[in-house]
């Protein structure tokens, strides 16, 4: 069976499974086989191990279970490429990922194959009798899979950071000369007993919802991300060395590791510079500040008589003035917020750290068996972003979703937008 | 000037001052010189340096801006007994206050005199142009000194347990046969749109205000805490080895340090004990579980199949059921759940555990100036306990009443209340 | 039975236990019931835990087994008072020495009369079938002891110098002004087939036999210790940021502590001063540079294009100059060399790091038992340094005498003697 | 200008030059890319940074000071592959090795040809005037790739043994059955004052110089290394779990990492492994126990009721029995003790820990300038290991060669000769 005869094209799950699972090895394109290993702290995971546990996941919850018969492609894979599902069994302690020379590159291509080769045979099987369950689980893996593409982003930034020859992963396509940004400003949003969470049929993680009402008071919110420019402010004025500026935890982080700035900025010969996906650049004042931890967005806020936003103003205020998600296809930075709309850059640039930690909504329930390890169990010490970043894939971006990291976490694609009271 | 002649007896803000001051001593009695020094970890800190800090509160926030050429007991004083105070200076740090066997006690005991001396003084002067900013002031100073007699209570307790000897800190009073306590059930709240937060006009402190309205959907309550033969019931069920059952950071924590049950049960020769401020006794399993962390009460909620109640849901039951916080003067243990109340245990136990993140209330806004590091820059990564404990001084506790700490403190007071959807 | 009527003063080794004993509790005359649980780092102890191990030993090795029907003083004491013998049982944790409050200072001295009691009795026995023995261990006992009377004077040393007030353990005697020390030189050692190693019948500890033949080649030796002054010069000159003057081990600790100077010199306001057991005291820089580490004595040397001597060479330069050891009662801190001697300051002033390391003489075999492991086990890692200090006891110190720390250590009195080739 | 014209073959020292330099890429030929940038620990090197830091050195020491107008291949080069020369300059951290995933394996191997190409034509221009330097630093340097050969092979087991897959680095060539070997017996050693050190003029390393006379002692010295067999003896009589057996820091060590075996000792459902650079296989109950470190050396042999022998004991042994050092060419793992010699296994099996901690000759000095951190400043905290092991590559042992590893080192290819008292 090949692709052409296969029916894929017409089957519209079918021929999105193959998109996204193509995507991420296209991501790839511009890594050496050198690169693929690279992990450099315990929180970022190599590439390969990317496209080996995107592909696990598919193995796992769809492969064995779904198809009679099934031959794993290799009996360790289970160990070495699952995640963090104790209900699968043990994992290859994560630290180490970067260790795992073997299976090479091609071996891993090579399982990809073989998984993939088996996954289009079981979506072309019309009257499985789990079909629900396989197009439901298929759906999760796709939108698994996505997130994965957006962390192989960061993480091998991060890594890549560490090397003094501040390797590129994209060619940079000349950005645009922008102009400056439409001044900040808050546009003012009434309160309201309003509904929060996802309502629909379509794809969504389970901590989206239930929808639920909620009863918000009027508020504030910021029409654009604060920029590079406005950030070096807070630096210049002593922002990191003022504590109380800083929440306790955020201050104990910034003595730490002696913070200074945003952890991808450089000073050379008394010059700023930014490390971007495109290797090293000038640091461009209008570019939103990127890459920022919750406790220096929050300094930030705190000196400005500001806060950030509740996960919950954001998703009302996104649902008054953002019809559908903006995207930028290929883009490995984010870019200035322009003139035009009310509120800008609420998509497709940088994660938003809002001052809400990550929590259920009420009536949650997590799924039973370990896909109900996906995401409840993470409910505890972080805070949600909202929105998208720059390296987020198409499509998988929603109002209603909720990423969450550590407050302390500062290689993700986030920036800050503020809020205030009404 | 006496006490006597002094006409601190007909001024309440002044004889609240006497005893509350001489209740921090007065809880010292059974300790021997060579006990205030002791500091087993650096989250807990020395008796003597409670007694201190505490003095050091009134010093600096009430005689140093408000007593026209009053002088410092010691100049250097302002150093070692600042906690947290950045607004005010440098602090001594943190994990060495044991350090510190200079002041003696004999010399800390002639600091409180010395402040206590003038604060009295300030207190009768009742034409001082900033009376009202004193009287403000010096409430805060009884309800901060409160707080350091319960943590004076867990403090020496976890110091205490780390030797062999098991010191007694009370002499145990004979506890009264407990009867088996009330079967487990649930109590149905009604949904509504509720007030949240303190209304009156009476003390409080900055965190439980503004009081807000909040939609709540009905919910199912406990009517008591979880009991030690209950807690034990998910040990032997394997509980402390099932991942499934844990958050992703309980989790991490329990495989660090090995944990298999609460911090203070002491297994010898095959039986159980548990340390407590009268020595180690054998464990008695109608207490309630106490000194657990917020991921043990998680998980063992979740093994029960319920979940831990929200610090809203805590609050509306407490309104619905509870008139006036209960308190036992002088415990320093909790007891068992009797039959008579609806809803037991609430206060004068043990604090309570909710699924709460600590965050500001809508509107919050911390007080300038140092004062204003109270509370608002704890406001991340610790979770809302509710109710009071056992060792929490009579007259502190309020239903509106915000206590707080990181998932994985155990060394408090805390227990364990479950509660489910409606 | 009293002291008076009991035979002891008639009795050599009884009349050198009682004062011996006695020491330990003078040492501690000026100590406040508030000092004594003081243990600032792992490696210190509380000075209680001195005063209660060296009365374990005595109980452990002698009372225990030698005399009929003995009483133990307390059960648990076993336990807590074991410093590292494995062959007697397990040890309570070195880190927690700090967190025994109880037993109170008052107890240990109750135990301390306790044993005592038990000893003197014993050691009056002369028929006791085990005479040999017990004369042996209670010398072994003493000279114990008076390790750990300098280990009390290190130790709270240390302990209080965390301490910002800088409390004295010694009231200063007016140190008599100094002149300034004769000019450093050198003088030539010829080279021979030598002697290392204790001969004679007198005490000595098991490192420092067999005696052996040793071929050393001539060499030079230095006539004093390094001071202040001359180790300002190497701090000056940039000698702790310069790597090449450092061993590798050197660097990296240097590094890791941003090391800049001894570790109790204090800089305050520009001037140099000098924490001592008899408070904080301007910088003297006639007197000897102390509490370095090896590390710290070995960059100064190379800084000098000189080197340490070895072990075997300060032996034989000993034994070549100086007839017996010097003491100077009661010192607390080392004092300036003075004009008269060849070769001074070998004695009593600081102990002298050589470049060689702890390790077994040839022939070397430790005791059968617990007693055994005294010294052998430490045989790694260490360095050894010769010498004595102003905090030996008197009559402890010995031409042969081997002391042996880790290269990091800088909390002993330790000083800096140079050699060069010959 | 090829190799086949060059002259390179009629000058020996260049046709050494080339043969040592393939030898580092011909090691290299069954890694797969993906392998090249490994690094399980800090201590161990990639094998990619192996091959760049060798040309390194070459670059460094003689081509840019001896090379007119040389083109340095990569301005960064000197940073990123400097190991510890602070007299060269600043380091790339060492534990981050791992994270050069650029310049990728191709480019490294285009610098080695660049620095090939540039030092023959160096080492063919007899007339230079600085000829006696280059020749001198280009044996160093031979003699250096040659040191990083064995630890690419040490190095790349360590962090294979990482991967549950066990990756094999060599195929194994059907091992011979061997016979058990000779019975472990004690050759006895006369006494004697004996010369210690290098004489004569071929290469040696400036540790093994001063060569100088020694007072030697009659001693025992074992015929072979200890087997498999008898150190499972030492297991299972409980060896790892008696703290008598254990030097004090070796105690420490063993509890730390609750060590119970060799490193490289795998147990599979109760059968026993060893990890090679073959791959996994059983364990051979006649081959040399390998990869202990000096703390388990030294625990086994005071089980044994011996000693390991010093490194003077070890070379005077040598001296008397074995005449040049043997080799086996291509060999990835020790083989067995045969029944010939009257003493085995001196060379090309295993090291040897000594008793003797590494330090300097009398009279010893190190080289002025970088070349002089070679040696010279690892002279502390670490341990002799004298002959040689399977991998160390052919003509790089000596009898005066002097290897040293920290006690707790387990990773290099170390086994265990004992010796006792004469």
């Amino acid at each position: 069976m090949t692709v052409e005869n296969s029916g894929v094209h017409e089957d519209p799950l079918a021929a999105d499974f193959l998109a996204t699972r193509q995507y991420s090895t296209t991501l790839c394109a511009t890594l050496e086989i050198d690169d693929f290993g690279l992990q450099a702290m315990p929180d970022v995971s190599p590439p390969k191990w990317h496209l080996a546990h995107t592909t696990w996941f598919f193995e796992t919850f769809l492969l064995k279970p779904f198809v009679t018969g099934y031959r794993e492609f290799h009996s360790q894979f289970e160990y070495l490429f699952n995640s963090y599902y104790n209900g699968v069994g043990r994992q290859y302690p994560r630290p180490q990922r970067g260790l795992l020379s073997r299976p090479t590159v091609n071996e891993v291509l090579a399982y990809r194959h073989h998984v993939d080769t088996a996954m289009l045979k079981l979506l072309l099987m019309p009257n499985h009798p789990d079909r629900a369950s396989i197009l439901q689980r298929c759906t999760l893996g796709l939108h698994h899979e996505q997130q994965h593409q957006e962390l192989l982003c960061t993480d091998i930034k991060y890594s890549f950071f560490h090397n003094p020859l501040y390797p590129a992963f994209g060619a940079a396509q000349g950005s645009p000369i922008s102009p400056s940004p439409q001044a900040l400003h808050y546009v003012t949003v009434e309160g309201a007993s309003a509904t929060i969470g996802y309502q629909g049929a379509a794809f969504h993680f389970d901590n989206e919802v239930p929808a639920h009402l909620y009863l918000q008071v009027g508020f504030r919110f910021a029409n654009r991300l604060i920029t590079n420019a406005e950030y070096m402010e807070f630096i210049q004025d002593g922002g990191y060395d003022n504590p109380l500026l800083w929440l306790a935890d955020g201050w104990i982080w910034r003595q730490s590791c002696d913070a200074a700035h945003p952890c991808y900025w450089v000073q050379q010969d008394g010059a700023w510079f930014e490390y971007t996906l495109y290797g090293l650049s000038p640091l461009n004042p209008w570019l939103p500040v990127s890459h920022v931890n919750y406790y220096e967005a929050d300094a930030y806020a705190r000196w400005c008589d500001k806060r950030l936003a509740s996960e919950q103003e954001w998703e009302l205020a996104c649902g008054q003035f953002i019809a559908t998600p903006e995207t930028r296809a290929g883009a490995l930075h984010p870019q200035a917020a322009g003139n035009k709309a009310m509120i800008q850059q609420m998509f497709g640039e940088l994660w938003q750290w809002t001052r809400s930690s990550y929590a259920a909504y009420p009536g949650y329930r997590a799924a039973a068996g370990a896909i109900g390890e996906y995401n409840g169990k993470f409910m505890c010490n972080q805070m949600v972003l909202r929105g998208s970043s720059c390296v987020t894939p198409p499509g998988h971006a929603r109002p209603t979703y909720r990423n969450f990291f550590y407050p302390r976490d500062h290689w993700q694609f986030s920036g800050i937008r503020l809020a205030d009271d009404g």
